[in-house]
């Protein structure tokens, strides 16, 4: 009898925000693997904004996800059997299984990881998601002790990292986060100097209002994850020679729009001009030279608790997107993983 | 009797395209300098688009110009008389006398001139224009040779600077700018790989199609100097790690708008995430203390022809508006000068 494994493709592309019937679960033949493979049986996977954008049938920093192929994304899980010399059976790893109960790859694009640390970690703190936090500011943030942070989806693995570390540089930051339990969240566990409610203040006015008062000094660096009015409000209050460093806008990412994302051309650049402001793109794998030192840096502050984070656990692959859609309208609190 | 000098006011704020009537032309008692000061007689003043911008009473990184004051600006001229260590009568100097015949200043705010060059240079090709292209190119540019820079205003004392920087670092060179007495003097005089009328393409679209000829391997370096459509076509032909320097828009200083500059920032934040655009105002007073850099690195090569430039100079105080005007029209060639 042939050994099968469970796996959701995505079945069709979404018509703005994505829907159950734009997947599909089914079973499939367990995989071999080939001589240097592993294969793999997945304990966690990741959910991510990005694999949104992936779903549509558009040019990006990656390749739109193929049809009726298992929807990609990062996984931990141990192996099974290893053809490899890089892993023995019972080793826990990390590799891009996707959304899937097995998976097989080559064992040089797996990475073994830390058993003193739960493995999940290795999908956000400790993986792309802090990963990111941590290659944009260095790479672009020039933090300056004294300076002003914002950042939104502030008890997200992104957020909250970005908000840690530039506390740990000796600025201010601020979060911005839906919702009374994030608003303590942010203060008690991540040690945000304040945090701001964005159901509370629904437009950019309301929102500039709230940043100007938890940014008395202004803002220097606006780590941008989001879009929408949280962008709206930050813009104005950019300090002289401002960075907003540009990660993702998820608000904007079916296709929404609103009276921040319209704002005209002219006026960025003119604002750009005229307070000199940088704006940068980033993308995580333009600087995965650096995970190593990332890995070297952060592994020992998550260790110590002085660097904190949060996961927000589903459980089965057949919840998968659920817990996807819930994640893009903001329902997860920290790290959203799906435990199988 | 008293001495009397002539000076150039703004006397009202522009209504969109300034006019005649926004400036008034009148003669002043001649000012005496103080201890430490010294007494010009202006031979040349420099006309720059960033004037526009000042006439308006807007807050920008300069303050607005003051109404029946002295239209502000750099010139240059012969030191008069002399309360100062520093310069004796007939020193060539440049300092910010502005629109005016004469001029006071203290001797520490002139600069003195090299004998061995024409005056006027020091309000172009070695002055604040020139400067400003060496600056942000310095500063942001990050030119590697092989890449590919384009630039609008190519024939002015900025873009022809920033042209001829890159091809000394070994990058292809696209201007724009617009007839064709333009066209000959980018390619011939300036050396530009190659040049592109914006006169014969007036749209976004038709520009795109333009730059995308000139630059087969796209754009690395967008130097932006006017908006408009040069920069909606120039935007989508950006390269991955693509660099755009704001550093002036004179398309949009008098309220117009057009197709680009409505284009929305959920595209514009959507491209730099894409791309990973840096997107970075310049203004060059930020980088001052490189100036004595800039005239030690770039002084040499206007004296050996390795960098050109060229001047338009209009004749007598009173004509100062109607040259204005025209520059701001793109009716100059060159750096805009007045010769008193």
């Amino acid at each position: 009898m042939t050994e099968m494994m469970k796996r959701i493709v995505q079945a069709r592309r979404p018509n703005g925000f994505p829907v159950a019937e734009d997947f599909r679960l089914e079973e499939v033949p367990l995989p071999q693997p080939a001589e240097g493979e592993i294969l793999v049986q997945v304990t966690h996977l990741s959910l991510d904004p990005y694999m949104r954008g992936r779903m549509d049938d558009v040019a990006s920093y990656t390749a739109p996800q193929e049809l009726d192929q298992t929807m990609g994304g990062g996984a931990v899980g141990r192996v099974l059997e290893s053809r490899s010399d890089r892993f023995a059976p019972g080793d826990l790893v990390f590799g891009m299984f996707g959304w899937a109960s097995h998976g097989v790859l080559p064992a040089k694009a797996c990475r073994k990881l830390d058993p003193d640390l739960p493995p999940s970690t290795a999908l956000g703190v400790l993986g792309m998601p802090g990963f990111t936090a941590w290659s944009g500011l260095e790479a672009y943030g020039k933090l300056k002790a004294g300076e002003t942070l914002a950042v939104a989806a502030a008890t997200g693995p992104v957020g909250s990292m970005v908000g840690q570390l530039a506390r740990l540089k000796g600025l201010r930051a601020v979060g911005i986060a839906g919702g009374a339990q994030k608003q303590a969240l942010l203060t008690e566990r991540f040690g945000f100097d304040a945090a701001i409610d964005h159901r509370a203040h629904g437009d950019a006015r309301a929102m500039r209002t709230a940043l100007a008062e938890a940014c008395p000094d202004g803002i220097d660096v606006y780590f941008e994850n989001v879009g929408g009015a949280v962008t709206g409000g930050a813009l104005p209050l950019m300090n002289l020679h401002g960075r907003i460093i540009v990660c993702g806008m998820i608000a904007w990412y079916s296709g929404e729009t609103d009276e921040t994302g319209a704002m005209p051309l002219q006026k960025i650049w003119r604002m750009a001009l005229v307070k000199r402001l940088t704006i940068q793109g980033l993308l995580q794998t333009d600087h995965v030279a650096r995970f190593g030192d990332f890995l070297r840096e952060v592994t020992p502050l998550v260790k110590s608790g002085q660097i904190a984070y949060l996961e927000d656990v589903a459980e089965g692959l057949e919840n998968t997107p659920a817990a996807f859609f819930s994640m893009l309208r903001g329902g997860n609190t920290g790290k959203q993983v799906v435990k199988l």
